[in-house]
């Protein structure tokens, strides 16, 4: 198996926190990267995939959006080219350039759910396995790899479809799907996937969910990247017709348990963190671990550190 | 005097650190103010005028941006009232209702300068004196006034204009329009303007800014704030006419250079900070600041602390 293609979706309408702000408007919020330099969230995400050996991303967006992003980044392009006081460098450029290169969009004419939104990007996938990432999470690797390679890596070698996940305390997996299976023998941190719940209580989590050997109270959340095979896609296809008929959403994670239920799939705990900056403080909390695993790490240190003696009254700067 | 409308000016074409993000975009940043509600930043600036007893507002933006904010407003306040998984309160619509029947535009057509900016707000204040903010900054007061209100109520004791200014780090005034002159008698932390120079160099401060009874090697900069009377509409007439014949940008200390000679005009130390959002990790200071004076204050500091820690690798939620 090789994994050249990533799908990112970024479809939403709007947040719970901020319900006029946009899935556009997020992916466009200027960030100061690992690197120091200062680039919309969307291109870190994407430089996520990039720099674990993805070759080719499709965008899933709202109808109109692609208009809006092309638009930003030839703003962007053309500001960093004519130079000026913000010293773009060329690093900027070049990342820029070579993000817009590897980029296409697919549109999402209706907000049908999340599995609705990876179905969209069925034609750019085209019978290849792929990358799944979101466009509000942001990651910060706890090793040499990406997040993202780590999940790649073990896909390739295994031949499969591979979960991040990640050991999740139990009051907070109501959030996220959840996960249970065997340790595969040989392999750290893998599990051979056997139910997936989304959002489950503790209750169905302590009846269905336990895992042997981690932490008490813990179980296996979904990190937010996943390689699926194309197989996925004739699952939704099914899944698709039969949602639009019942009139419900489609989601993603019952295709994930057909997934399961058919061919290998395995589950990897991540070693790593996410950041959703589509909650309150999420973005400050994100940039703040950018900024800490980067180059940036003592100058923001300095300025925490900084504001929080502030935080008393002082009129002097 | 009294001061009943401010202006805010929002017409910048997007900053060094982030070219492609205008005003516009700026001004919808969502941010956690001190209520721990989020707010457009826009709001959270309008509020420190709003709270300081000011009734009309007057945003000077790019041409098209009037629309930009309407329609934004609008969907927020449609997705307010229809209430979802936000919880959004009463509160945040009573705000945004008070804020947007308190609001009016004013279109700078070309950006000729930031005194030009203000300019085009002259229709809106009508010959009366008038409170005048930026739109990238935020401030946090030391004292149970805002930052605005000690400017406006020294402005209305004294019946004359008030430029507030913080005392400065000598290596930070190059950034500053900057300012000498006596200390009044019987007001503390005011002075009689007398010399106003943008972005001075040292040297030049040295011999021409030097202030008595400041701390060694600092100097009195503005701080964003100032309460004008309509006299700087005259000057500006003059100003705009020179400048567009000269070909040279309408800039805004000149104006209050002859000000200053033409009649009173106080500079008072501000008791608060600033926050300047359109720098590199600016509006990453502004939100702390905002939190860490306000209602979230405790669950922001452990939310710190935790980031702080796990800059280190752990692989666990």
């Amino acid at each position: 198996m090789q994994v050249r293609k990533a799908v990112i979706t970024a479809a939403g309408r709007g947040s719970a926190d901020f319900p006029a702000w946009t899935s556009a408007h997020q992916a466009m919020l200027p960030m100061v990267d690992r690197d120091g330099l200062v680039k919309p969230v969307v291109q870190i995400i994407a430089e996520e995939a990039l720099d674990s050996g993805i070759e080719e991303i499709c965008l899933v967006t709202a109808p109109g959006d692609e208009a809006v992003y092309r638009s930003h980044f030839q703003t962007l392009a053309r500001r960093l080219a004519t130079g000026g006081e913000g010293k773009a460098t060329q690093e900027q450029q070049r990342r820029l350039a070579d993000f817009e290169r590897r980029l296409s969009f697919a549109v999402q004419d209706k907000p049908e759910g999340y599995g609705h939104a990876v179905w969209c990007a069925r034609e750019f996938v085209g019978g290849e396995p792929f990358l799944l990432l979101v466009s509000d999470h942001l990651y910060v690797s706890g090793e040499a790899r990406r997040c993202a390679r780590q999940v790649i890596d073990l896909a390739v070698a295994q031949d499969c479809a591979v979960a991040a996940v990640q050991a999740t305390r139990e009051h907070l997996i109501h959030q996220y799907g959840t996960v249970a299976g065997k340790r595969v023998s040989g392999l750290s941190n893998t599990f051979q996937i056997e139910h997936i719940l989304e959002k489950p209580t503790p209750t169905a989590a302590e009846q269905l969910l336990h895992v042997p050997g981690l932490r008490v109270g813990h179980y296996l959340c979904f990190f937010g990247i996943h390689v699926l095979t194309p197989t996925i896609f004739s699952i939704l296809d099914e899944h698709v017709e039969r949602s639009r008929r019942q009139g419900e959403e489609i989601q993603l994670t019952p295709a994930l348990q057909e997934l399961a239920r058919s061919e290998k799939y395995l589950a990897v705990q991540t070693n790593g963190r996410r950041y959703n900056i589509g909650v309150k403080f999420g973005s400050l909390e994100a940039q703040i671990a950018l900024a800490m695993a980067g180059r940036d790490r003592d100058e923001l240190l300095i300025r925490l550190m900084e504001l929080l003696l502030q935080a008393g009254v002082r009129n002097d700067e």
